[in-house]
């Protein structure tokens, strides 16, 4: 039977490919799709890297790093079980999957949904540093790095896990919207608000400071919008059934949801600064535009993504005035970004990212991503909107008060706030010893010389070699010496000398 | 019947998968090629933004944002439908899909194709901004971004659309040399010659700027080199058949080719500056291979990619001397990479790129690519050269006179060369209020300060924190004020105060 | 029979999109994998760039162009035979595919096999150019790129070509742990060695000097990262039977090794610099754990790969200061993160990358990875172990032979040592004519003014715009001659007069 053979063969093929093996309702990929989805750290860092003056360019990149290495250890030991865990579970947490492995049959489907989340998680910590660039205290922040899985975790259950209150109640939120990026916007929000503005911040009123490298947050911008359309279309990503089609479907409101977002970030920047046009505005409107979209990427119409994405990005830009107004500083406007509506226009459209999906949900049966129910503005009723409202609220308080109390109690232990000598000289000095000319460092560092606390060993600054110096010094000693002399003499030949011993 | 079932299944799963479901003759790929294929856009901003002088840097980037949000949503809007409508199509254009959506019984194909297409389309108009760089008006080319994607959907629907007079007479372009890469090179030349050149360009003789970042430069030559491979071998990307064989074939060429543009530049550069290896030299030749090859990247022998991208990469070289001295300045070299051979060399072995096609293509018949037509090298006779001939004269001819048209057309509302003072001052302090330091910025302002025209708002330079600035003054101040008083009062105590207020 | 005729169909599309058609046991992979593992050579190169002094940062960035270009052309021309040529073979080394072309029935595989050997072989160059940093001639590094592919493509054949003895004996490298990584660090060891440190390297003790950019050394640490998640699941990619889901735990594997190798390099770098985290020692090793894991990544559980990760990571971290105190300068940290282990402390766990697989690996039957042998932890008995060791020291022997060898010939034609004078000013200026200011470049080239090897021709600094400088100088002279006559006349009108001709 050569052909049931075949055919046997044929579907055990396709299964495998399928990836679709109804693991807790998500949908796994592949390790080249979480490559794709990593674009979104990279992305993170490099922004605010750019965002930051360029005394804590590389403090910034570093705590992007340990958001990685000790998030994800904390996610592997015990946050993924956080939220699919199968030894407890009741409607607000899961328990197991502690030290993440499978075996033979479960590796497949556990393994990539492993990867999946893990990008989801360090995302959303990522965010958080961006809130709490160039003031809070590097040791503290790899505490906060180590615990802060919790905060992504328990809520990303609610909606994803089978255990759920949310899930079972029918909220949606495909690409992470609430999940992740009002859960990371609202960490980022109280841990802002907590380390308190940077020194002098508001000393010259509430325009931004100048940025380090807007060429590099730029980078981020490119990074983070094709990373988006990974995880987006990610979220949905399958090959069974009409998976490929919503897939792609989420691609383009993803993408044309930046379009809206752009366009209103441009207008404002344009009317704001009189002609000119921000490169902050334009930044934040656009991944305003994107963490709006993403909840909902695959059920919505592509002109909806363009409203979608022109209000969340309206928002993000109104929010960054509005933080500076409150006197709450956040050097990369993660606050506004993430949390677009709820903080900055509370009560008002609130919520914005989460709630569209309860207006303009489709109500599709085919992968029945909603549950066969649809928004508001589609012929739904106003269940939907209620059950996101929900999800919002709970969202935010959850990463809020979560936020406040980590911080809270590390703070007991190490201060989270740089002193402010360690601030005034840029944590690339003070935690790195990474030295950086031209940008007021030797300036902080005489002026700060007699102050108790210092002890900062200060080395040569970045790109010299100071080995160099010393040579071309010995040079001009050598010559000098022998100016008087045989001038056919090659002084630098005595320097060379050592180097290729090997090859006499 | 559970096999006919599974069969059934089994067969529906595939045909998602294929992908391949004749939408014009394109294979519509998923959302993870088309991420690496806007790595083109990425590579191109920063190649771009490393080549213009640092008080450009900033503005270039962003005009490559404007030429996704603006360029992008004026594809969605009609340029879609300029390609591949059906509510009316002539052989020269198509109308239809106005602000493309789709159901779900199409959603698949069209979004597919939307998004790859779209990638091609933003491409084309990044193109431009670097022949347009350091001199052009940031709103006039915002104007310019919004219309351009006529100059881009209307040829790409001759070559690809159902409807085109060149697919008809079977003229073949599968990557995009001629609808891509000598529409966006024509449309740069003909940009830059309106723009004229940079101020005191070639006062100091025809030799090339200094780049502003050449690391960035070559970081941008890696992402354009990798986003290629993404672009050639998406082109014919699929699973049915033999397609994904043509689609490593793809890859190979296009990596080949780019090894003889590689050597090609390197001797070329070795020779002309007597032993040095200039960077610009190398990075046009490797694009000049990459545009060269891509029209016919899976239908070349590894051998011929070679001889193909290494004639290409000499042109992109000679190209850059022959422009200057011609007078047109074009800081990116765009025009001579894009257009290679067409206008630096004109009738001599003209429009390399779509030519070489109707040399060297392989007359396969398993994907029919070439319609069983094989190129004049492969014992096919001349009409295959004699199509590409045509396509390749209507590309440019149609791009150059569109592009000249829009933009003396935007010059009537807003002058697209900015005013003298401008362009010393840098787009990016005029336009988005960015000031760098140690690149002649302050003394330009110094020197035009009594300029009529004179509004600049100059802060404070980049990577500064000038909130640190006044702490530390008040730092020191407070210091001297108690240097006669209590030596242990820690005057820094005073700026901490207020900012931990919570924790109290 | 429509049946079977679909069936054959599906079969047929199947078995293209299996691409595991049993070529030499690799699994090729597909174009985007393919970009996806280039990160990798981007990622050195950045990582490359930001570590060495600015003066030498374009340099560094072309050697790794030239490796492409060079080590590619190569490649395609005999390298790729040399591991799979089938003309002749014994176990040491192969002959055939000289210059790579395939017909359809091999096109295939043979490509794919190709792209994803050929990011390999020039993986394995890239590593070495770090080493070699800021003192290399750039024509001898040029001779040497052209040469390298038998460094690598030898023990390649030797673990991964049919006829190779180590395969036979059945060693295994899943990731290429040996014969990426080994070879590649043992041939910069050498490389290192031979060249010398670079002038004035140890006068100031051991520490390492300023990195030029570490933002952008970060930035390839990132690169890296998720180019390793791809080079590791791409090497068991497939969608046969059990394939992905060892791609999945080979993505979860390196991870998580990273995440052990992370968290040492931050407690050894909070010990030796007494609190403060230096970047390189996280840098290195993170790259040291994922080195380490790769050559077993499918075959290990994920706690066992943190705890290899952490051996890797930890022999990386001390390699630095033993290879300093050794007195060979090795800017990138190359030598100590790609030959973890052997070089550093021989004899010791030697060779840990290898040989943890001989320890570690999992005896599983389903791919067949380790031919159902199992490493000495899990149940197997020594041979493994004795097989890797024999693997780890002839690919460290053969690497660095070869290697001293191609290096003691080039010598002979080119000094591989740049003058001391070149090294003084730096590469980037001698060899590519890039001025950057600030970093002592002047004072260097007035300091040897007056040496008779001396025809530096030092253009203007990179970012500045001379054109502009001279326009200005015009304006002010044209300012002051008009300062008695007419105040409202416009002397920049003068300079804008030209470039806009056409639009009278």
């Amino acid at each position: 039977m050569k052909q049931h053979g075949s055919l046997r063969q044929l579907s055990s093929s396709l299964q495998c490919r399928q990836v679709v093996i109804h693991f807790d309702s998500i949908s796994p990929i592949d390790g080249k799709a979480l490559i794709s989805c990593e674009f979104l750290l990279l992305g993170f860092g490099l922004l605010e890297s750019g965002c930051v003056s360029l005394k804590n360019e590389v403090n910034i990149m570093m705590k992007n790093v340990i958001d990685i290495v000790f998030g994800g250890i904390t996610y592997w030991l015990f946050g993924f079980g956080l939220t699919y865990g199968k030894l407890y579970s009741n409607p607000f947490f899961a328990i197991g999957y502690f030290a993440v492995d499978a075996d033979l049959d479960e590796m497949g489907p556990v393994f990539s949904t492993f990867l999946f989340q893990l990008s989801f998680a360090t995302t959303a910590t990522t965010i958080v540093s961006g809130a709490m660039a160039e003031r809070c205290n590097f040791r503290a922040y790899c505490l906060f790095s180590l615990c802060n899985t919790i905060v992504y975790c328990v809520p990303a259950g609610w909606i994803w896990g089978s255990h759920g209150f949310l899930n079972t109640l029918g909220a949606i939120d495909i690409g992470g919207s609430g999940a992740v990026h009002l859960v990371g916007g609202s960490s980022a929000f109280v841990a802002a608000w907590m380390l308190g503005p940077r020194l002098g911040r508001y000393d010259h009123g509430n325009e931004p400071l100048p940025m380090g490298s807007p060429t590099n947050a730029l980078l981020g911008l490119f990074m983070l919008w094709w990373g988006w359309l990974a995880f987006s279309s990610g979220s949905v990503f399958g090959v069974s059934g009409h998976k490929w089609k919503f897939s792609a479907r989420a691609a383009v409101t993803t993408i044309n949801a930046s379009f809206g977002g752009g366009v209103v970030g441009l207008i404002y920047s344009y009317i704001r600064k009189k002609g000119k046009f921000d490169i902050l505005d334009l930044i934040s409107a656009v991944l305003g535009s994107l963490v709006s979209v993403t909840g909902g990427c695959a059920i919505y119409r592509p002109w909806e993504a363009i409203v979608i994405g022109a209000i969340g990005g309206g928002l993000a830009c109104f929010g960054i005035p509005f933080f500076d107004w409150l006197r709450i500083d956040d050097p990369v406007g993660a606050t506004s970004v993430h949390v677009i509506g709820p903080f900055c226009t509370t009560g008002l459209s609130a919520f914005w990212g989460v709630l569209a999906i309860g207006l303009f949900a489709d109500g599709e049966t085919l992968l029945s991503l909603t549950k066969g129910r649809a928004g508001l503005f589609k012929g739904g009723n106003a269940y939907l909107l209620g059950v996101q409202t929900l999800a919002a609220v709970s969202f935010s308080l959850w990463a809020g008060f979560i936020t406040f109390l980590l911080l809270w109690i590390i703070n007991k232990f190490i201060p989270i706030r740089m002193e402010a000598h360690e601030e005034l000289l840029g944590a690339d000095l003070v935690e790195h010893g990474i030295r950086r000319s031209g940008v007021g460092v030797s300036r902080a560092l005489s002026a700060l010389g007699s102050h108790p606390n210092f002890d900062i060993e200060a080395g040569s600054a970045i790109g010299t070699n100071p080995g160099h110096e010393m040579a071309l010094e010995k040079f001009l000693k050598d010559k000098g010496s022998l100016r008087n002399g045989n001038l056919n003499h090659e002084p630098l030949s005595h320097i060379t000398n050592t180097s290729i011993a090997w090859a006499k």
